[in-house]
Order: structure tokens, then C-alpha cells, then sequence
């Protein structure tokens, strides 16, 4: 049986050529690092472009604090109770909200975004990533990609602080500005810690003056311009 | 010019539904990890049967030693090279060969093909992973998955180990048995390390006995009685 099957099989030396993705897909795969404050609407955008892309038959998927926090890039607390690590282990490979652990969350999602955009997909970052040096970081690892260059849009959620602040969905900025009155901090990026805007993102985007459909078409319209999916 | 265009855009609550993208991807996301010893032929397997299912119109990824010992689950000395890790946060988070860093080696590798799974795709993973226990935890948090169970299929390439030492195609073999005559022990899998055989393995290919192009055969037979792919 598997015999005769294996007749009609054929396949080249080496790995599949990106062209032979785009073909299939009608896409170029690419990652759209969507940037900016809490509450300054990444994710709303993220998952309405997300949503948009698929029903216009675009392959399209969000990597998020939803599906990343709990599984890839788990704290130490979450591999202890679900993976069976030890104490010692658990707070090696852990993430928690140090400096570092900020760099190396980062790093990891740039890595997976860049996998994802590799095998043709449009992949869709929404993390704050306040710091241009790692936002730097994954760019590099997408352009010097050995099979070839991989477009990467940084999208800048701009998104003014006082806008944010009063939309608090998870109440953070409160509980930070409590944190900092009353002498602790709290690392809480655009309240204690900085928040290293872009110098020449792709796009631009501020939720406080255009609604989520005009930010995902804006977004599309990039995307088509550059190619990138159908006009 | 937005503001028209995005009169067009409508999207709904929440994420995009495991339906949405079966319908547009026509197949079901799922997981293929393939495991047995050095040389067994895991990657000829895979990277095979991803040209085959992309020429079929399928999305498919290969994830394995070329594009994640590279990025994701680099070792020390890359992450301070191309990162700039200071050595201490390399050591902390770079990926060297003991049992503890093999084990979190498996389990990010787990949790991405998840990801590629839960994004639609045929996640094609191709490592040893000699453990039992930490290829049982990969598939359960396939099955485990919060928006429903992922199908995980564990390939298992039985190939003898005899079969695969004359192979050799990377002298590792070799170089294994060398250090373990001179006394040192060097963690090979299949000389000084266990290699622990699947129990219930979804399918068992030994490649000495079979061609590739049959092999492939035996894995969409599979997958399409399943209902995962096209027949």
C-alpha cells in the first residue's frame, strides 16, 4: 500500500525555497511588531488586523502575553507546578521582570516571530518592548536571516500616556502610581521605568485619534503597498 | 483615504477561532514529532515530507537543529556574540548540552510547535528528544491546549542503532566512542546517554527498511485517515 503511494512522491535536495511558501500561501511572510504603552491599544489592533487578514484569506497569527507568558516564556512559578522543575532550574530558565529577564523575554518572542514569518506567515508581535535596543534586536535576527532578508514592520502604537492611563484596563497604572507614592517602585513602564519610542518605525499609530478600523486599514494599506498581501 | 477604506473592515470579539482557520488553511494544525536516534534519519524524513505536503497545497514548518540552536535555543557563547549578553545572563539563559538544559531545550521547542499548531499549521519537529518525560509533556500541552486539544503525533524513526553508526553522516558516532574508550564520557545519545523508545507511539518508521518517498507515504496515509490533510 504505502509502496504504490510512494510512486508519486518526489521531493528536491534541502529545506522548502521561499518562493515555493509564497506560492502556496499568496503571501510573503513578514513580522509586524506592533510597539507602544499599556493600554495604548496594541493588541485590540493586533487581534482586529489578525481577524481581517484571515477573512481576506491571509495566514496570519498573534503571538501575545496570552499565548506566551503562560507557555515559552512561563516564570519560574508556572514551570515549577506544570513542568515538574526544580526550585534551582525554575529560576534559571524562568522569566520573571527583572532587566534581563525583560532582554531575554524579547529575545525569544523576536526568535519564535522571525520562525513564524520564515514559514510564510504573517506573524503579529504585541508586547510593550520599550527598549529600541531590543526592538533593534529582532529586526537584525529578521534582515540577516540566512534564506534571505524577512520584512519587519515596527508598528508604533503611539498612543499619548494620559490616554492610556485613563483607559487602565488591568488598573496597573493606578496600582503603579500607588507603588511609587508611597516610596516603591514598581519598574512600571511610562510611570517608572522608560518607554524608548521608535526613531523610524514603518507605520504610526495613535488609538487616541483613529478608531480600530482605521488602524487596521492603514496597517493594510502598508501591506499592500509593500506587496506584502493582495490590495 | 483610511477612513473609506475602513468602512470595509469588521471583525468580532475575541481571537480568531480554531474554525476560521481550518477553513482557510483546509487542514487541521497539528504537531508531528519525530524521534529517534542520531542518524536515524528524523530530518530526511521531515524536511521531505514538507516539500511534499507544501506541493499539496499544505502550510508546513520544519522546526530543528539548523533554525533553533541558532536563534531560540542558542548556547552561551552565540547569545554573547550576537546579543551582547553579558556572560553571567548567556550562561543563565543559553542552552548547553547537561540534562537540565536539554530537558528546557525540548520544552521551548514543545511550546513553539504548539504555537505553529494553534496557528493552523503542520509543525514538523525533528530531535532526538530521548526522553519519555519530556516528549509526554510536549504533548500534553498540545492536548492540554486552553482552546482546545492540538493533535500531537509522535513519530517514532526506530532505525537500529547499527544501522544508524554506519551512517554516521557527522562522525559523531564515532567521535562518541572514541571519548568513551578513553575514559570520558561524552553524553551521546545511543552510547553513554539512554535513548528511551516510544510506548504508544502514533506511527514507528525504521528508515533501514523503508525508502523516504515510503516513509512520507506511511505519514500522509496517516494523516489523512485522520483527517488532517487532504487524501
Amino acid at each position: 500500500m504505502s509502496e504504490i503511494q510512494a510512486t508519486k512522491i518526489t521531493w528536491h535536495e534541502g529545506t522548502v525555497r521561499p518562493e515555493e511558501r509564497r506560492a502556496l500561501l499568496k503571501q510573503t511572510g513578514a513580522t509586524l511588531w506592533f510597539t507602544g504603552l499599556s493600554g495604548s491599544g496594541k493588541s485590540t489592533l493586533a487581534v482586529a488586523l489578525e481577524q481581517v487578514l484571515i477573512q481576506r484569506g491571509h495566514a496570519a497569527y498573534v503571538l501575545d502575553g496570552d499565548n506566551i507568558r503562560f507557555g515559552l516564556n512561563a516564570g519560574p512559578k508556572i514551570l515549577m507546578d506544570t513542568r515538574g522543575y526544580s526550585e534551582t532550574q525554575a529560576k534559571r530558565f524562568g522569566l520573571a521582570f527583572s532587566a534581563e529577564d525583560r532582554e531575554e523575554n524579547i529575545r525569544r518572542i523576536g526568535e519564535v516571530a522571525k520562525l513564524f514569518a520564515d514559514s510564510g506567515l504573517l506573524a503579529l508581535t504585541s508586547f510593550i518592548s520599550p527598549y529600541r535596543k531590543d526592538r533593534d534586536a529582532a529586526r537584525k535576527i529578521h534582515e540577516s536571516n540566512k534564506a534571505g532578508a524577512i520584512p519587519f514592520i515596527e508598528i508604533y502604537v503611539s498612543t499619548a500616556i494620559d490616554v492610556c492611563e485613563q483607559r487602565d484596563p488591568k488598573g496597573l497604572y493606578k496600582q503603579a502610581r500607588d507603588a511609587v507614592a508611597a516610596g516603591k517602585g514598581m519598574g512600571f513602564t511610562g510611570v517608572d521605568d522608560p518607554y524608548e519610542a521608535p526613531v523610524n518605525p514603518e507605520l504610526t499609530i495613535d488609538t487616541g485619534k483613529y478608531s480600530t478600523a482605521e488602524g487596521v486599514a492603514m496597517i493594510l494599506e502598508y501591506l499592500a503597498s509593500k506587496g506584502l498581501v493582495n490590495a
